[in-house]
């Protein structure tokens, strides 16, 4: 079999010659990209990048990047994007861990590739614009070649291997399978009620899951699809007006974005009609602004991670109201997609009640299998069916997950649960703070106790009994900070860019609170 | 695994307990359906229908036919509805084919199935409102029973079989397995936008795939679900209007019942928003009786066999319209549902170009992985990935699909492909014919020659000459009867009331023509 394959073929026989896939000034049918993804295959297939051996990739969005995960599954290979953001040091260990047969390079990390590459032993090609080098050029070797029959491969075969986190250690290869990947498609579609007349903007980071998933999406809809290179408010816009974009996905911070770009007003942007975020719930302010901005657009919030296929659930269109009646409902992840199922259990993995927190175990058809290489963290994450995500929340009397923190950051005091997260949110909220960081430390009398970690605004003043007291009016006693400690410098960050908090636990591993 | 057992638990966990499963003057919850389904697996358990062992049902509609297949699935078994209108012979046949290690029956079938179960040797277990009889009742066993945890099935494991045809013979059983009901029922749900907040109403026999689906459907939407104990005109506009029904499914002739129906005008039927037929094309009359009966609801025409999963295409409300423009739209089976992929092939193998009619294959992840116990004609229909239809059709430039006629009636006249249908709706279209058949007789000259047998209306006139020269106004020279018999008794009947043609051209083995 050989399902993403599948959908490229169904789309170039329901679309045939329009155009239909966009990046930069190239315009292909999806007939075309059909060709195109069966000559990459071709090159790749002869590049060792076969019998399940994989081709990995660091590049700004492009066309090619796009066909790469057909291409690989037509040759019966495997797909891995790198962060292009990565270190030298971190693209070798990812290297070391997948082990592909292939690199393939565009610029601006050719330098970077290669040097990585000749640490790991992987063999680059190179992809794009590039004017150096004696590297093989994958598009012209492509350009020329003869389009591959697609080799069967196992249901159960990776197809593709995304790599996330590394806020726990080192980065973790996330399996996906083609049937998965189809299936999360059309969950996805089924959720957000997207069709063939659809035209998909991805202007995220192939290396996210989320744009891959979209361009899959594109073609199972057989719909339009356009790839920006790199997000840009300004490129955004154009293409939304130019190409009557219908279909966006963004980051609430994306979304700000857009609206901050001087050029907003001049665009027409009456084409869209599903814009989808996902990253955290939309803050009051910006939904006010996207439903006067974007009148007609359902909003839909998305909740997912990668090892989810990534999407799990979706806060619909009827909950994105500035009605004070629905306001709570804006926080929530929404409800499972179609064939997904949510379950909150306690530590002790017996089911939590309605409105209780606890961890977010997920099941369904699009749901990874593992990591790759890490059967140990496998067998952690996947128990009896179910992917236990790291994520606490709960649901609530109507069945609306809710999330509020992730499960290993959680504190336990006194044998209550307190979920940093909520805390973080109560001390935010006082005038005098500009940033927070809540975590536990070893106490004899609790286990754990709560302490908070605050800096101030510039000029401002407070000291641990105002914190305290503040945050008595607004959560339970058990939750409340035992201690409060001020700094100036920022907190250390992850390379995932959130506060750092085995850091900071580690700064408190020798102190003890009562 | 367990995917439709999953798909129970999700809707419980999702409408907890408010009714929702709806039957005669029964309303349970999804989660007391759950409970249901599992006290009924535990009688199935522990009467043999365990480690792939089937169960066979004959019954009108009912709650527990309805949670059978949850239950068979969650005891590791298999459920095969079987068709209340079979004589006991044809009982006997499939009993025998199919081997169940149990059958239940309900009134008024209880007498036909004992007869038929002592022939073929399988116990039987009393199911409804029995007055008599030795034998065990499964609804009180089950009302007394703990329920059963779900057994893990393979995701190759067949989980229901439909049996099928009979115009070719035997009746075949058709196998399905749990992911791909689950899968055709998110295919249909997406192909139609049906959610949550539905309430689907089933009128169709349970042993017919369509209502099974439907049941599946609900299950995966978590929505409600009515099901009728039989479709009558008046049971069906009762239910619309006190129920609130959104969605309903039903054959063209099944809809001008309703509007023939005498009580119509009065009922309130606002709620229905979604209203799907399959069988047959709906005709210009019906439709503009639906479209002026129904305003608002969303039609659309499904396209499918059993061995497709059942849905394989549909035809969006956008070409269900009176505009002339789109008139000819409305005789296509639409396009193919999200991951289906249709391709229409020459007797030699080879793809026929848009327009040109062969035979219709189907490939998707719903499509049946083949027949019970028949490994040659599960060889021969399912090639190469593809499920071979015996369906004759073609696709437009559009991508549009056309149903022509079943391929095993195809005549080869002069090196040409014939298809019946085609010339069956021109002959019908002249004022003196009542009915007509077209079919292959064997010639010398042309290999098989085009043969009409037509029956005229009561009084009228018409001879060989003027309905070929009818003929030649509306098709080509190679599609001309070569000759024309009339006949005045009825047309022999196959079992699924369709004109028998193997018949018709047994009477004509004899004959030869130019």
């Amino acid at each position: 079999m050989h399902p993403l394959w599948d959908q490229l073929e169904r789309a170039a026989s329901l679309r045939g010659d329009q155009p239909a896939v966009r990046s930069g000034s190239q315009a292909l049918s999806w007939r075309e990209a059909l060709g195109m993804a069966g000559r990459m295959a071709c090159v790749l297939s002869g590049n060792g990048v076969r019998d399940g051996a994989g081709v990995a990739l660091i590049s700004p969005n492009s066309l090619a990047g796009l066909l790469l995960p057909f291409a690989a599954e037509c040759a019966g290979g495997m797909f891995v994007p790198l962060n292009n953001r990565l270190t030298c040091a971190e693209l070798v260990e990812q290297l070391l861990d997948f082990r592909p047969a292939l690199l393939l390079a565009a610029p601006p990390y050719v330098d970077i590739a290669r040097e990585a590459a000749a640490i790991a032993g992987v063999p680059v090609m190179l992809l794009g614009d590039v004017a150096e080098g004696d590297e093989p050029r994958f598009d012209s070797l492509a350009a020329d070649a003869e389009p591959l029959a697609p080799c069967g491969i196992s249901r159960d075969a990776p197809v593709a291997i995304y790599y996330t986190g590394g806020t726990t250690g080192r980065a973790k290869g996330v399996i996906l399978t083609s049937d998965r990947l189809a299936m999360n498609a059309l969950q996805w579609a089924h959720a957000v009620g997207a069709r063939q007349d659809e035209h998909l903007l991805v202007v995220a980071p192939m290396f996210h899951m989320v744009a891959g998933l979209n361009c899959i999406i594109a073609a199972v809809l057989a719909c339009d699809l356009t790839i920006l290179d790199r997000f840009t408010p300004a490129g955004t816009l154009d293409a939304i007006s130019k190409l009557k974009v219908t279909n966006l996905a963004m980051v609430p911070a994306m979304i700000e974005m857009l609206f901050a770009e001087p050029g907003f007003a001049g665009h027409d942007l009456s084409s869209l009609r599903i814009l989808t975020y996902g990253g955290s719930p939309i803050s009051q302010p910006t939904l006010a602004a996207t439903l006067e901005n974007f009148p007609g657009v359902r909003l839909y919030q998305v909740y997912g991670q990668t090892e989810g296929g990534p999407t799990v659930s979706i806060l619909g269109p009827e909950w994105h109201t500035l009605d004070p009646a629905h306001a709570g409902r804006l926080h929530s992840a929404g409800k499972p997609l179609a064939l997904t199922a949510i379950r909150i259990i306690r530590p002790d993995g017996s089911a939590c009640d309605r409105g209780e927190t606890g961890e977010i175990l997920v099941r369904g058809p699009a749901v990874s299998p593992g990591y790759w290489n890490r059967p140990e963290e496998t067998a952690a994450a996947y128990r009896d069916g179910w992917l236990h995500t790291g994520d606490a929340g709960y649901l609530d009397g109507d069945s609306f997950l809710f999330i509020v923190d992730r499960i290993k950051d959680m504190i336990v005091s006194g044998g209550e649960n307190v979920y940093p997260a909520e805390v973080e949110r109560v001390i935010v909220l006082h005038p005098a703070v500009r940033d927070c960081a809540v975590i536990g430390i070893p106490s004899e009398r609790w286990g754990e106790a709560v302490h908070a970690i605050v800096r101030l605004e510039d000029g401002a003043r407070a000291d641990e009994a105002v914190i305290i007291a503040f945050c008595r009016e607004h959560i339970s006693a058990f939750k409340l900070p035992r201690s409060v400690e001020f700094r100036e410098a920022p907190f250390p960050l992850t390379g995932a860019n959130k506060v750092d908090k085995r850091a900071l636990r580690k700064d408190h591993a020798g102190t003890s609170a009562n």
